[in-house]
This record gives C-alpha cells, sequence and structure tokens, in this order.
C-alpha cells in the first residue's frame, strides 16, 4: 500500500476497480512480482517500491480514467510496457500505480497503404509475424521481441539495422496518447508526409514514459525483402575490421547492418547457447546483413565486398544465404548480453560518430589496462553504437562506476554520446549534466511541468534534480 | 517605423546597430524591399508589413542579443532564411524586426563520420556543391535550392525524394537554437544515435520559427550514389499509372523518386522552358528516378520495371541514362510550378496514404466539374503527396477558397493531411482546426508560451488564435 493512510487506499483501490472491473486490479503480492522489475543489469537496477497496485485498461479511455484517478489522489503511475528497458525506466521507484498496456493488443495491417495500426502493448514479436503475413516488413529490428510498441516509442528504440532503415522514430507516422490530466491527444496520420502542426508526437516520441501514455500509433511500413545473406568477414585485427567497415559504409552499398566483435566475445555467446561459432580464422570479425527486392542484386553486393575485404586483408568470408544458417548466426550475435549478464555489472550503449569507432575502442584498451579489467566491447560498427559490458569483476562497485565515468567521458570527447539506444529512465540520471546544460534541464522541466503538474508519470526519472 | 514612437524606435535601432555594427542594421526602404514577400502566390499572400528593420547577425552570440533586445522593447522578430516558402510564414505581417540568416554561411563538410556542420544560412544549393565536393551525398532534395538550412529544417522540408530518403527531420543529427530569451541550446551530436534526453531538437523542427532560431546544424550525410537513371512510363489512361505505381512500390524495389504527372501539366511545364516535352505516347506518365552504388543493379532494376509496367499497359518507356538527359527531364517536371504559377491562386500539397491517391484524384475531377475548373494536380506518388493548383480562373476568391476547403476535405476524408510539406505559415491556420483539436492547439500554446513569453517570434503563425 502506498504512503497514505488506509482509508485514502482502499478509496483508491474501489474506484480503479469501478473504472476497470475487479479482476484488472491487481493487489496480490504474487501477481505483481513481475512487474516490478526490467531488464536492467541487477547490480544497477533500482530497488523497485513494493506498495504498488498493478491496473490493466482495456481501452484508451480506460487509460484516461486511471490517469485523472492519480491526479484526485496525487498517486505516481509507472507506465509499463514489456520490462525489456536497461536503465530501470519502468521500474517503480516510489510507491504508485503500474499501469500495464498488456490488453491493448488491437493490430491491423493496412496492406494497400503499407501502414500498421498497432495499440500499445502489442509484442515486437506479434507485429513482425502479422507484417510477414501481409507480406510486408517492418524495417527497424529493435532487439528484444518481448517489447511493446508503447515501450518502443516512448523509448525510441533503435537496434542493429539502424544503419540503414533508423530507429524508431522514423517509423512513427501517428500516435494516440494520454497526457496526464487524462486529456487524448491524436497525433498525426496514415502519411509519409505531413507537416501539419509543429510535430508534437516526436515530443513524445523518447520521452520515456514521463510525459504521457502511448496507447496507439500508426507505423510506416515497407514491401518485405525477398532475398537476404549473411556474410562474416574475418580478420586478424581489429584495425582492419574497423577500416573494412569505413570502406563499406563509405562505398555506397546499404547493407541491413554491420555488426562488430572479437572472438572472445562471441564464443561466449556460442558456448553459452550450446553451439560453436562456425568461424575458425581471425580474431575480429564483421558480420554484414544484405536485404534486397531482386536477388541478382544480393549476388552482386556479395561480390563487391568480398573483393573489397580482401584487398584490406579480410581472412576467408563465411557467407549464408540459407534461412536456417543465417539465423544461427544472429543468434549467436544476439545472445551476447545474455551470454555476459550473469557476470555483468553493467552494459552500456555508448556512441560515437562512425569515424571515430577505431579510436573509441583504443580508448577502452587503454581504460582495460587501467583497471586490470575485460571490457567485451561489440555492437553496431554501423551507426557508431558500442555496447560496452562492465563486468562485476572483484572490483568494488565505486571502482566500477569509475570505469563507466571514464568510458563516458571518452564518448564525450570524441563528439559522442552516453547512449544511443537504450535511455536515461532511473540509472543514467546521474550522468546527464556531463552532456546537457541548464538550459536543456530547465525546458525538459517547464514542459514537465506544463502536461504534469502534479508529477504523477514516472516520477524521478529521466530529469536531474 | 514601428508602432511605437519615435524616440523609442531610434533608441532600438541605435542598439541594434551598437550590437551588429551600422552596416548590418537595415532601414532603407529599398533595401528592405526584398526581405517582405516570400513564394506565395501573390493572390493569398498576406501583404507585409513595411515597418520593419533588417538586421543580419554574424554569429549566434548576436542572434542571442538581437532577441534579448527584441524582448526588451517587446517587438516582434521575423527569422529569414532563403524566403522560398509559400505560405507566408516568413513575411512580417507586423512592425517588428526582420532577422536574417544570411551571414551565417559556414559549412564544413566532415568526411570521415559523413557529416556537414551547417550554420543556418547556407543554401541547399552551396551544401549540395561541398557535399558532392566530398564525394558524399545529402539525400533528401526538397525543391529550391535557394531555400537555406535554417528554414529547410524549421520548416521540416520533404520534396520528392522522401519515398527514399524521407524529410528533413530524418537527416538532423542535431541543431544549435538560439531561444526567444536568447539562450543558446545546442542539442544533439554528430551520431546517428541519441537518446540523451528526450529529443528537444524534434520540437524546433517543423515548429516554422515560433519557437527559437536555429543557427546551426548537424545533417547526416550518405555516399553518393554512383550511378542514376531516370524512366518515364507512359500510360494512355490515369488509373493505370497508379496502379503501376502503387505495384512498384510494393515490389520492395526502392527507387529514388515516384513522380506523376499528366501530358497538360508537363507540356506548360516545357513551353513555360522552351522545350519540348520527349515522350510522345501517352496522356499520364510516372517518372522514376533510380540511383545505386553499382552500375549493374540499375540495370537489373530497369529490366524489372520495364517489365512490370509493361505488363500494366504502359506505352514505349524513355530511359534517361546520360546526365543531361536526366537533368532535361527532371527540370521540365520541376518547374511546373513556376510554368503555371502566373495563372495560380494557390498552390497545395496535400497528402494522402499512398494507397489512396487515385480516390483523391477522383475527388478533383469531380470537384473540377462541380465548379467548371481546371485543377492541375501532380506529384510526389511514392510518398502520397499532391500538389493541387487552383487556378484563378475568373471566379471569385470566395468560390476559389470554397474549392480549396472541399480538396481539403476530401484530402482529411481519405485519411490525409492538409499539408505534407508546406507547413501552415500564415495561409493555412485558417485551417488548422479541420485537423487538430483544442488539446493539441493548447498544448501548442503552453509550449509557446514557455519558451516565447512575450510572443515576440514570429507571431499570428503557425498556431490558430
Amino acid at each position: 500500500m502506498f504512503i497514505m493512510d488506509v482509508d485514502k487506499y482502499n478509496s483508491l483501490v474501489k474506484d480503479l476497480k469501478e473504472i476497470l472491473g475487479d479482476i484488472w486490479v491487481v493487489e496480490e503480492k504474487a501477481a505483481i512480482e513481475r512487474y516490478l522489475c526490467d531488464e536492467t543489469a541487477p547490480p544497477v537496477r533500482p530497488p523497485p517500491s513494493t506498495k504498488v497496485v498493478v491496473v490493466k485498461p482495456g481501452s484508451t479511455e480506460e487509460v484516461a480514467k486511471v490517469l485523472k484517478l492519480a491526479n484526485k489522489y496525487n498517486v505516481p503511475v509507472y507506465p509499463r510496457g514489456g520490462g525489456t528497458g536497461l536503465v530501470g525506466g519502468a521500474i517503480p521507484t516510489k510507491p504508485g500505480i503500474i499501469l500495464s498496456l498488456e490488453r491493448l493488443v488491437n493490430i491491423c495491417i493496412d496492406v494497400d497503404n503499407m501502414v500498421a495500426e498497432v495499440e500499445a502493448g502489442v509484442t515486437l514479436g506479434k507485429l513482425i509475424e502479422e507484417v510477414e503475413k501481409a507480406n510486408l516488413m517492418f524495417p527497424p529490428h529493435p532487439g528484444d521481441e518481448g517489447a511493446t510498441i508503447g515501450g518502443l516509442i516512448a523509448c525510441n528504440a533503435g537496434g542493429a539495422r539502424a544503419v540503414r532503415t533508423g530507429v524508431m522514430r522514423n517509423y512513427v507516422l501517428g500516435i494516440e496518447v494520454v497526457l496526464p490530466n487524462g486529456d487524448i491527444l491524436r497525433l498525426g496520420c496514415k502519411t509519409i508526409k505531413n507537416n501539419m502542426g509543429y510535430n508534437l508526437a516526436h515530443l513524445f516520441i523518447g520521452s520515456e514514459g514521463i510525459l504521457g501514455v502511448i496507447t496507439k500509433a500508426y507505423l510506416r511500413l515497407y514491401p518485405r525483402w525477398n532475398y537476404t545473406a549473411t556474410i562474416v568477414l574475418p580478420f586478424n585485427d581489429r584495425v582492419s575490421a574497423f577500416r573494412t567497415a569505413k570502406k563499406i559504409l563509405h562505398s555506397g552499398l546499404s547493407p541491413l547492418a554491420i555488426e562488430y566483435f572479437d572472438r572472445k566475445v562471441i564464443e561466449a555467446s556460442a558456448k553459452h547457447l550450446g553451439l560453436t561459432w562456425p568461424v575458425s580464422e581471425g580474431d575480429a570479425f564483421l558480420m554484414l546483413i544484405l536485404a534486397e527486392a531482386l536477388e541478382d542484386v544480393i549476388y552482386l553486393e556479395l561480390e563487391y565486398i568480398d573483393k573489397l575485404a580482401r584487398s584490406e586483408g579480410s581472412l576467408e568470408p563465411v557467407v549464408a544465404q540459407r534461412e536456417d544458417e543465417q539465423k544461427t548466426l544472429l543468434k549467436i550475435r544476439s545472445e551476447i548480453y545474455s551470454a555476459l549478464k550473469d557476470k555483468t555489472y553493467d552494459i552500456l550503449d555508448t556512441t560515437v560518430p562512425i569515424g571515430l569507432i577505431d579510436d573509441f575502442i583504443k580508448g577502452l584498451i587503454n581504460i582495460e589496462k587501467k583497471y586490470d579489467i575485460w571490457l567485451p566491447a561489440y555492437g553496431h560498427v554501423g551507426d557508431g553504437n558500442i555496447h560496452v559490458h562492465v563486468p562485476k569483476h572483484g572490483s568494488s562497485s565505486e571502482t566500477l562506476d569509475k570505469v563507466i565515468d571514464e568510458i563516458y567521458d571518452l564518448a564525450i570527447r570524441l563528439g559522442g554520446t552516453i547512449t544511443g539506444e537504450h535511455g536515461i529512465g532511473f540509472i543514467r540520471r546521474k550522468y546527464v549534466r556531463k552532456i546537457l546544460g541548464d538550459e536543456w534541464i530547465n525546458l525538459m522541466k517547464s514542459i514537465k511541468h506544463i502536461v504534469d503538474p502534479n508529477n504523477i508519470l514516472n516520477p524521478n526519472k529521466v530529469i536531474p534534480d
């Protein structure tokens, strides 16, 4: 129960049940458990308040009613999607209401207009399934398929394909969002271009649930790529791998993804999955995914890349065109985080300009030496977004926080940013002032104040005190 | 001079000259003339106030000082780029200061990171020139190359390539913006991904100069496409043309542009240029531009499109691969607006979902019949953005306003929008409530109020009263 007297709490729960029906207001401890955490690495994850009630509205209008009630009782509200965030953004850090969008699962694929009308609780996996049934494609793939559309938009999710397809923001044609006061805003429509009014939708995209609750979206779809290939380029050294990546990026070819990892990291993931990494040569790898409408175009691209890579010192490339082979390679790449998770203190998503990735890795190696620590680094070399694991190690959390601090300073020194994908949430608030000045913080606070004067929506997130 | 006493006016001009130097504060009527209008069609263009002073700051800091002074004197400020807008957004509709960004023309191409650092006054033409020298590419092409970067970002410009490359918003990695109170905000960096703070840059992109003055930007660049081809597909009837366009869009091919026009419109433009439209067959045309890194890919695409178009009833396609031939075709397409301008009452940029363009054109034909009027319609069939000219005709402006009203209602009925590219500016404010409700207008007003409490920046634009 909240920090409020029992009568007030009982009155709130009674009102919530009146709006939603008894079964959609959950108070039982066992049933609430799974709403208290997300995928943030446990050592840095904030402890949740257990004084919470979980509500599951069945419509936008019910979301609005819950928010109005929360204002009446002055109680925090924590919107919740798939719980796949990595910065504690969905964790109820104060007593309050967890507002789960899990019942908003309608999805409609408008094939002719190539638009998906999706409610907030639909998972990325379900979206992909429905879109593919319609022989269309949702181009970005922001990681965990358990993430929900509401969360993906609220956090402007990225993923490996950003080099070609951009991030979530680029696919959102319109949203329906409930403001903290219960007003419902419908922004945008099913058109690719829309300059009708300055685009308030983009204020909510990436706002991490502090400005409004996204309940529905129009997402732009594309025709399905009929042909794909995955190519692994092995190198003896990291420098050649990065030089090759840069040449590919400058060639004008447009691979769906250009990923980098080293042998130690990728073999850890393969072992975790009970698999073997199928590339015996090399210590540093680029993995490229090609996707095109015409099969012969794939062959032309493979030929071009093969020639370019060999001239840069690549060892024997491994090409997978069978779907199962491609899936295995991607699976091993995708599970690096899971494989290392138990040993992880925090996972970072530092991002630097694409020409400076090698400088970033060099800087990381210096930090490794200074602290005698292994910093597994891998990721989206095509868009400068490098995931760095800071392992638990034998070190104290003070030391590990110093390591994180140095990595962030390194990224900033190179003109980069602390977070390319994961956002600020709870755990990165203390770093905001490293990048953003008082003007930004004041404007953020003013905007937050006009939409949420009682500060009920996801309080103590994103904006530093 | 302003609606203020002579002493106050003299004092303001003295202060402006102190900040900027005498020669950058322009009062002479003849020198001011060209700052009073933009490309809005004359019959709907608002009359400018001539009680204005033009200032030309040479740095972001000077822009900030001018804005602080404007607050002190409580005088409107009209930011001005290339003056290529079509909705009166840059026109000084009240006495005040015209703030021209023409002296902010620094440009630096960061080849390694594929980013252009550009000041607000740089023209699109100059950007393209510098980018091409570096063997890179700025993918979108939002029309008039006299437009400046500040204006293109402030208005979230679109253009024919949006089908493949998206609009300006998708290329802005960071901006520097001066708030009306003189605070300078620096948002974003040279990275492709950035989730550090909810993205305030996107609040200013598309805000049409009412929230802040954009002084600088980081723009994402791409490698240059080495090979291009332009193909004109002639059809006997419009229906076949649109059906073909839809099939191409659904094929997974990604042309740089898919344009539609009919013979009457394109021949008017050719005649205006003293040229001949080189395609003798057909009455309805699709013009596709292909652009790829590998030459053979172009041939594969041409072959595919040729086959597809013929199966849909296309007459003999005309393919141009020589640069001069391609330029001529594009020139004729680009000058339709100029060719029709003298006879134009207003030019619209209605946008509908891509699957409903044919319904939109059918609706237009009904309006043509009802009012016995020719409504030249052409444009970006690849992204649903159709330009409709409403000609002066013999009709009264009341009748022509009714025609416009019906066209807007038609677009809205099809789930589209009034403006895909041009924005609201001054002349479309009266239509805002057709689409956006009180919640939107109130939130806009609140945001405007917190950044610009004295309402000095581009007043009576965008937001309806």
